[in-house]
């Protein structure tokens, strides 16, 4: 049993479709705590929230307010950027002194977990006793040890309701304008990007291709690879990471440092994404189309993934559940069950092996190519946006790849 | 009374996300016209199919296909950007005497109707008797002698909700990322711009700032424009056309011709608001974040609006009607109704005064210093997209322009 006192809670880094989820979550479970939690505060903008002593009170919002948030993207409390300095730790213990919290909870991706850390560690050594729980948020699903990140489901749905609307777009095109490429966030991991294959049911739709920042791969072998679903589809679309890398895993667009000329003799600038388009662009002999969604991928409320939204509620109870069990430096976790149903337990785990840990797409999800995810990625990565995308119909005379392309 | 005879439908240009709602239109009204109206068949890929005879028969598609169809974005015919030329012509009445076609109908934009227009002229040159009805539809909105297009209510919606989505994330980025430019379709009209004032129900609320390509400006204007809104909200999210032109009306950015050094001194390369951004964040110094949702804009079924989908359904079956009536060289056109509950009944309008026009977005829908867009630009497009976006909460205690930005 942990000793009372207040709570509080911050939303960190990059926001999500659900992530109000999580914060509802705490504030709920908080509410039905009145053995152990007194006031339930919120941070202004993470972190800076604390350091600035901008806090609200979120017993004082109604819980319709509450319940309306869960529809609701992006950080309701305002997030932030902020690596904390060791000049700040002791700023934060008397913060913490001062509004007497007991309970710190923090929603966030590898940044928010490291800070978590080492604020319990601050007020370990400052012997201020205070319970720390980590609540994992992040689209790029790159968090170790939990089976996914609650924000991934619904990015993954956006992202894959986005290249079926796209790419049913550029096979109406047919022969004027049958090349497209979508930029998909994620940096360093790949698992969004990949999530573009779920808009697809057999070989002949879109995504044809998928290149993640994992498996680098040549301009050459991209060029081969547009060329070949060209002349076999009559179209191509390809889901292509922001942080794509070369084959031998360097930025393909050198932004800094002096101009790079590439295989083609082309000197890079520019995004990636609208670089390899131009590339290949040339190589065919066709303009390549590129959608860049930006920041729709982690905000889009109308495509909340059922499954994603009711789980980044649960991790957000079972944080503060944790902590009143007197629980202290862990992340909770998400574990699938085995069998074939889909379900999800929750677990903890220590948010020193959490912090700064990137998990990338491993090997078996992708083929042997590098250009393609592999059925197991799909059979994990499907349930989690949430039940299957809008159905699309067709006329059954017309043949999705053979009226595209003519000689 | 028109003569019997077959009949064929086509789609050309940029799809919509319920252009296919006009094709079943005209199918299922000509299913209902045994008496006038034999097979109906479906060109391929648009004109481009007649001249290649490639056409299917719609009767063999069951009733359950066609009405999958309208949840179906894009063309599920195919689309073409094909200027017919000259030499087409003889080919076309060719085939239209080979299939008896008698009735012609072309769902599409300005080209198409333009290209609806010659081929009629055509026929009459060659006394083959056809009735040749145009189906307007542009998510540019662009159309003349229609209140509005069928198309483009749906991409306004989804501009709409995506400006509300990735403005919400600005929003609580605060000071950790506070300025986005969305940029938006309509190279030459900036009614798709516009609709993003849809998503704002106040001043503080995104988007702040509204550029078109009727009303040029000037970089320094932008930046002063943005720097106000940062100063006044703590963050500022602008809608800015891919056509925007400067104060001049020429290209912000000359793309072809020699480089060009705008009054900052930066030589201008890149798309138009990658540009813009670059130029604004400097002066700033604050990155500007960009979305680029591109083809998502018309392709985007999710979002369908149920005024535009329901719409683009009664044109086509409208246009089949006239043609039947006798009718022909005419485009099927909205009529708003007077009165405030919004109402459409259908007229026509000759093909010729519509071929090749483009119906700009009037000056009384744009403020005087072409940052924003007019309250009756709103009560225009407001019933367009087709009932309320999906609502938002928000913390009673957090403000929506105060706590992003701080000293």
């Amino acid at each position: 049993m942990a000793m009372k006192g207040n709570l509080v809670v911050g939303q960190s880094g990059g926001p999500t479709a659900v992530i109000n989820n999580s914060l509802v979550g705490v504030v709920r479970e908080a509410l039905e705590r009145e053995d152990s939690i007194d006031c339930v505060f919120g941070m202004l903008h993470g972190i800076r929230g604390v350091l600035r002593e901008e806090m609200i009170d979120l017993r004082a919002e109604s819980l319709d307010t509450l319940d309306s948030l869960r529809d609701t993207p992006s950080s309701a409390l305002g997030t932030v950027r902020y690596k904390v300095t060791d000049d700040d730790y002791d700023r934060l213990i008397d913060v913490f002194k001062k509004y007497e919290i007991r309970y710190f909870f923090y929603i966030g991706g590898n940044d928010s977990m490291d800070t978590t850390f080492k604020i319990r560690h601050a007020a370990q050594e400052a012997n201020y006793e205070m319970y720390a729980i980590g609540v994992p948020k992040t689209v790029d699903n790159d968090l170790a040890l939990t089976d996914h990140c609650p924000g991934y489901g619904s990015a993954a749905r956006f992202v894959a309701a986005s290249i079926r609307n796209t790419g049913t777009d550029t096979w109406s095109m047919g022969e004027s304008g049958p090349l497209k490429m979508m930029e998909i966030m994620g940096r360093n991991a790949g698992w969004l990007t990949a999530a573009a294959a779920l808009a697809k049911t057999k070989p002949s739709e879109p995504p044809h291709l998928i290149y993640v920042p994992e498996r680098g791969v040549s301009l050459e072998q991209i060029v081969e690879d547009v060329r070949r679903c060209y002349d076999e589809y009559g179209f191509c679309v390809a889901a292509v990471s922001e942080g794509l890398k070369d084959e031998n895993g360097e930025d393909l667009v050198k932004q800094d440092g002096p101009m790079h000329v590439d295989a083609f003799g082309h000197a890079a600038k520019g995004p990636v994404v609208d670089y390899i388009a131009e590339i290949v662009g040339e190589a065919i002999g066709q303009r390549v189309r590129v959608d860049k969604p930006g920041y729709l991928q982690r905000s889009f409320a109308e495509l909340q993934s059922p499954v994603d939204r009711e789980e980044a509620y649960q991790v957000g109870r079972e944080a503060v559940r944790a902590a009143c069990d007197g629980k202290s430096g862990h992340m909770v976790t998400l574990i699938r069950e085995p069998g074939t149903k889909y379900r999800c337990s929750m677990g903890l785990a220590p948010l020193d092996q959490v912090a700064n840990a990137e998990r990338m797409l491993p090997d078996e999800y992708m083929n042997e190519a590098g250009n393609f995810v592999t059925d197991a990625f799909v059979e994990y990565a499907r349930p989690l946006i949430g039940g299957r995308l809008q159905a699309r119909g067709r006329l059954q005379a017309v043949h999705w790849a053979s009226t595209a392309k003519r000689a």
